[in-house]
């Protein structure tokens, strides 16, 4: 098989982990696999270089930092390089424009337009180990860009897109998805696979795993991701296309959660066409993602109109709101940041209703009120107030049966490591 | 004016000194000159990225190495970018390749073949400070190289020639060029002005002030120098052509000396031709430099032939003569790694026997002895046993009058610091 394995920065956070991520490598290519390396910074190492720019900066220039942040990569990238020579294994590392990854200019959250794989290719016939830096590429103008954190995922989905590599492997500190968090559900289980969809929704919705972009680039271009630990042994979590649909078989694959969302609800503005953009578009032009947007139908030609943003630009929106609300007319804002979204997530599960009841009903058992609802092709979310999340996610993950049961747990948690 | 500023690593120590630096370049853009910056890696950085790539592979994959040791500079240039942009004066960074310095592949030693300074020309025609990561260069294959330590010195040089500045700056920790060590002889005194073959037998010989082939360099292009310090206001010295030679006017500039070299004597070979190459062929072939040869006339048609190297190459050295000379017949090796030499350096001076006979005089007055003789347009060197070395070099900057005045010391010296 053409793998791309990617290593994040705590798989390559010191030269023992470097030797480690080495030793995968190299494992891989005694398989008869032919293995790209993409990797992150060393942990730590990204955040000292920003720490330094904004004792400078308090807003960096963009051209600048993405100079200053991406030599993190071409650090533990050469340091990769040179562990795999010393060991015998041909290896040659990239930066990502020698790597020919070829991006936007936005700031800081550059995307991806075009790989050019000559030189990875030519290694590869070489039996060369490329080693790529994550993370980074370069614009039209020749000036070194970065994609945003998290974005080596990215980068790892889009060399293997590129070089039509069979599975991109993408080792982190965990040992896979989750059915939901284990730091909530100690009984949470590892799923074998996902479909992208259903991991689209877990990552969005908090289960941070994986970066979401890495996963829609994954689904569009079609390239099964796996996610496995750097530290343990197994085969991780498969994520690619739905396979067999099982048709009306609904499935709740996972619980997602969150507690980064803020809510805002303007009340009592006249129901009329663009009323919602009149709302909505200030916001968007500030660069504020809006995640939920509820409008239920108008009582007496007057609506309540609610959304959600990013925790962090909750301030910024309700300021923008307030200005636009005069105008509209608004009888009253209502705002609150202490809220968590609780996500069902799985394939084929919108055309059973028994699933929204069986969840509205048991989280009313445990008297948690649900203040919105919103639902998709393969979730269905809703807010709650913040201190209900803990018990929110239980309750749902063992009201669908998500639990691991006893014999599974004894398999799972054999305390041999390293069994063969 | 055009100016190209370079700051080493002392200088770039830390975000203050950066500051510092960043004030200089304004300073300059206010007297009305155009700057362009060239920077050396924040102190302590370059070495801890070697000893991690030494960690790894004891003696670094060379394209590796380079990779690994140019995020250095990256880092120092971005800092120093943003810095510059905070107070409001446009700049933008470039990494070696990004500004067109083209090497060759050599192993931590490449040559700059060629610059294309499109980018720093146009940026200097909009009124930006483009600030050039020194040390680095790009090969013909696309991979990143480095031009060795101290090589930062040498792509300022290279800016400012491929721009026609009229003066390369290198500010470093000291004040300029002395007459000899201060650390050796407290009343040196700071030189004005030196030529550039000057300055190049005392980089050459000691004097740690530039690297060689950046002084090579700039007397090739005509660039002239001005070493001055980040610290302290001052002039600095100037180091370029000689303007008026004077004539019969013979001038000692300064005194240099090091004790890094050692030296190896062949005894009774027979005078035949070819006998010098026969012995320094194998020793140039090892990459070893050699430095003074000196070869008496024969006697009965049997010479002594001594050379000397560097001191970390005397045990290779020995190794390779010892197998040469049993083939050539010689009748003895002698070594020593325990000496030092002094030297001379002064336009005009050779055609002065005078010189010559109160530096042997003055040392002989002190029971030093001299080992061996070399001479040049601009240079006498004496090699004496390395005890001498500090009495020697106090002896020579009084012999020759270089001692600082009181007076002048009183000037020099003045306590208050910044004075206006």
């Amino acid at each position: 098989m053409l793998l791309v394995q990617k290593f994040g920065g705590t798989s390559m956070g010191s030269l023992d982990r470097i030797a480690n991520v080495a030793s995968k490598v190299i494992q891989a290519r005694e398989q008869g696999h032919q293995v790209v390396v993409v990797v992150s910074a060393m942990a730590g190492e990204t955040d000292r270089l920003i720490h330094m720019a904004q004792a400078i900066q308090s807003d960096p220039d963009a051209r600048e930092y993405a100079m200053l942040v991406s030599t993190g990569e071409q650090v533990s990238m050469a340091l990769l390089a040179m562990t795999l020579l010393q060991r015998g294994v041909p290896a040659r590392s990239y930066t990502g424009y020698q790597a020919g990854i070829h991006t936007s200019s936005a700031h800081k959250k550059a995307r991806i337009l075009n790989l050019d794989c000559q030189a990875i290719q030519k290694d590869l016939a070489a039996g060369c180990v490329p080693v790529i830096a994550g993370f980074q590429g370069v614009d039209k103008q020749g000036d070194i860009t970065t994609l945003g954190r998290g974005g080596s995922d990215t980068s790892a989905v889009a060399v293997a897109a590129a070089i039509r590599a069979q599975e991109c492997q993408i080792f982190t500190d965990v040992e896979g998805v989750y059915t939901t968090d284990p730091r909530v559900v100690p009984q949470a289980r590892l799923l074998e696979k996902v479909t992208f969809e259903e991991m689209l929704e877990m990552a969005s919705l908090g289960a941070k795993v994986l970066q979401i972009r890495a996963v829609e680039f994954a689904g569009k271009h079609n390239v099964p991701i796996r996610v496995l630990s750097s530290f343990k042994e197994g085969k991780g979590t498969l994520i690619t296309f739905e396979e067999n649909s099982g048709l009306e078989q609904a499935k709740v694959s996972g619980i997602a959660f969150n507690r980064n969302e803020a809510k805002i609800t303007v009340r009592g503005i006249p129901d009329k066409p663009g009323i919602a953009a009149s709302i909505l578009s200030p916001i968007s032009q500030a660069n504020i993602e809006v995640d939920m947007i509820i409008q239920n139908v108008p009582v007496d030609g007057i609506i309540d109109f609610t959304f959600t943003v990013h925790r962090d630009d909750f301030l910024k929106t309700v300021e923008i709101v307030e200005r636009v609300a005069k105008k509209l007319g608004a009888q009253e804002i209502s705002k609150d940041n202490r809220i968590a979204k609780l996500s069902l997530v799985g394939v084929g599960m919108r055309s059973h209703a028994g699933i929204a009841s069986t969840m509205f009903t048991a989280l009313g058992m445990e008297g948690i009120n649900i203040q919105l609802i919103a639902t998709s092709e393969i979730k269905i979310s809703v807010v709650v107030d913040e201190k209900y999340l803990e018990l929110g996610v239980r309750t749902l993950h063992s009201a669908f049966h998500l639990d691991l049961d006893r014999q599974e747990a004894i398999e799972e948690f054999d305390p041999r490591p390293d069994r063969e």
